[in-house]
């Protein structure tokens, strides 16, 4: 079973759900009335955090599971950790300004990177040696 | 085998699919051009319907299979009908007006907030007792 | 074991990656700054293009996989192969023109229904007959 990969996938859903709740906080606090997605720089940084986080998701999660099941459930599951905390470095660093989201963005791009070349080669590896 | 659940899967992908395809409509009803996104409140509407969807999928298939797989696989998919339900009640609502997007909206939160909390709470419990 | 299924899992996932690669180098090329998402057509398209493949990978994933799960691995990772071609031709079309995005779009489109329509007979049939 893959018991640490399960609970970091869940604790990823549960930062992701966060950052789709500031977006409703901050429609309510900058005026930005649904459906509108525009016409205040401070909730569209908010909701491109979430916007960017989403557009993430699809990369870790099968990375992070293929790791899993072709490596290691706890290495998996440390590295995904490392994304959370790069993606929570992220969101804290583009809600204050654009120019401040590299740091976290970088962090949780080389953990995202390191599951997929992981699983990447270990698939193959495995394909070849049957 | 998770036969219901992988049912609720193709059922929740075809409703996720129609949001989708409403999208294309309302681009030729209100003369929306791609690439735009904006500009007529209607299509605005529609495309946030697809898009609070596409929002909330990664959040609810993983918790869907987690359940499933950590609880019980007809109970997962019962609640997972719950949440489609939900989603389509949104849908209705939310193209007629934005005000009208609530209950729908908090009947597919509720839903995926059972399968996140179960699915964690019984990955945690089966940690602890091995 | 799936192990083509997981090749072609992680060859989507780059070709996603590639598509949010291209929107960041549109964002420097046609001076669109973070957080806007509009004002300039050309970029809009790439960032259409990446949207757009975003929007299609939680239809094309749990599809592939599930077809993978109950039909055959090497012909679901066939058919992903088709549906990342029709991916590749959706992005240069697009990124040309917006007119130019159809046949790309079909191709993937129809490579998706099959993968989502093939897993659902296999599961309601191997449901039905135990």
């Amino acid at each position: 079973m893959f018991h640490f990969t399960a609970i970091v996938t869940c604790l990823a859903l549960a930062f992701y759900f966060f950052t789709s709740f500031q977006v409703g906080k901050a429609r309510a606090t900058f005026g930005v009335k649904a459906p509108a997605i525009t016409g205040n720089p401070d909730f569209e940084r908010m909701f491109r955090v979430q916007m960017n986080t989403l557009e993430w998701l699809p990369i870790f999660l099968p990375s992070l599971w293929l790791f899993a099941i072709y490596i290691s459930d706890p290495i998996a599951a440390a590295i995904g950790v490392v994304w959370i905390a790069g993606r929570v470095l992220y969101m804290t660093g583009y809600s204050q300004a654009a120019e401040k989201r590299g740091r976290g963005f970088g962090i949780q791009a080389l953990a995202a990177g390191v599951l997929w070349v992981g699983a990447l080669v270990a698939i193959v590896t495995r394909l070849i040696h049957g």
